[in-house]
C-alpha cells in the first residue's frame, strides 16, 4: 500500500478560499485502477501559515504513478486555478510506503 | 474523523534500527476507544535524512486525546528507546481533521 499526501501551506485569512476550491472540484478519481481512497486534510496551524494536505491511499506506488500520467489526472488538475496570494508557495509532495498495519 | 501523524527524521544508515524497533513494539492500540487503524510510514529520503511518520486514524480528535492520557500510550511509548544518533530531533507531530473522504 502507498499514501501520497501533497502539503500545502494556506496564507492566514485564505482558508475559506482554499477549502471552497478543494471541496467543489471533481477529483476524478474513483474507478482509477489502485484507488482505495481520498481525504482532504486540515492541519495545524503554524506561524505564518496554515497545513492542509491532499491524502490518497493506493494498493501500490505503481498504480499511483500510473495515475500521475493519466487522463484523468489531467482532467483533475486543470480546473484547480489558486487564487493570487493563498499559498506561501508551491505544494510539498511525500510519498509513503506502508510498512506496517494495525 | 482525525488523522496522527508523528514524522521522524532518521539519520543515513539508521533506517534498519529505525524499522526494528518500530515492527517489533506492541502500540496497544487494539481495543483502543475510537481508534481506527495504524500505519507504519516509510517517507522520502531527504538530504540529511530519511522522513518516517506514524500514521493512525481515529473517530475524532477527542478519541485521540483521550489515547494520550490513557494507560495504554504510556505503554505504548515505555517500550520505544530510541538508539543514540537515531534521529536528527525530536519527532515532530501533526494532527489533521478529515473535511472531505471520497
Amino acid at each position: 500500500m502507498f499514501i501520497a499526501m501533497n502539503r500545502f501551506r494556506v496564507a492566514p485569512g485564505r482558508e475559506g478560499d482554499f477549502e471552497e476550491l478543494w471541496l467543489s472540484r471533481d477529483s476524478h478519481l474513483k474507478g482509477v485502477p489502485g484507488f482505495v481512497e481520498f481525504h482532504l486534510l486540515k492541519g495545524p496551524e503554524r506561524e505564518d501559515h496554515r497545513l492542509y494536505s491532499s491524502h490518497s491511499v493506493w494498493a501500490s506506488r505503481e498504480a499511483f504513478e500510473a495515475w500521475t500520467q493519466s487522463e484523468a489526472f489531467r482532467k483533475a488538475h486543470q480546473g484547480a486555478k489558486p487564487k493570487e496570494g493563498m499559498y506561501l508557495g508551491p505544494p510539498n509532495f511525500e510519498g509513503f510506503d506502508v510498512l506496517q498495519k494495525v
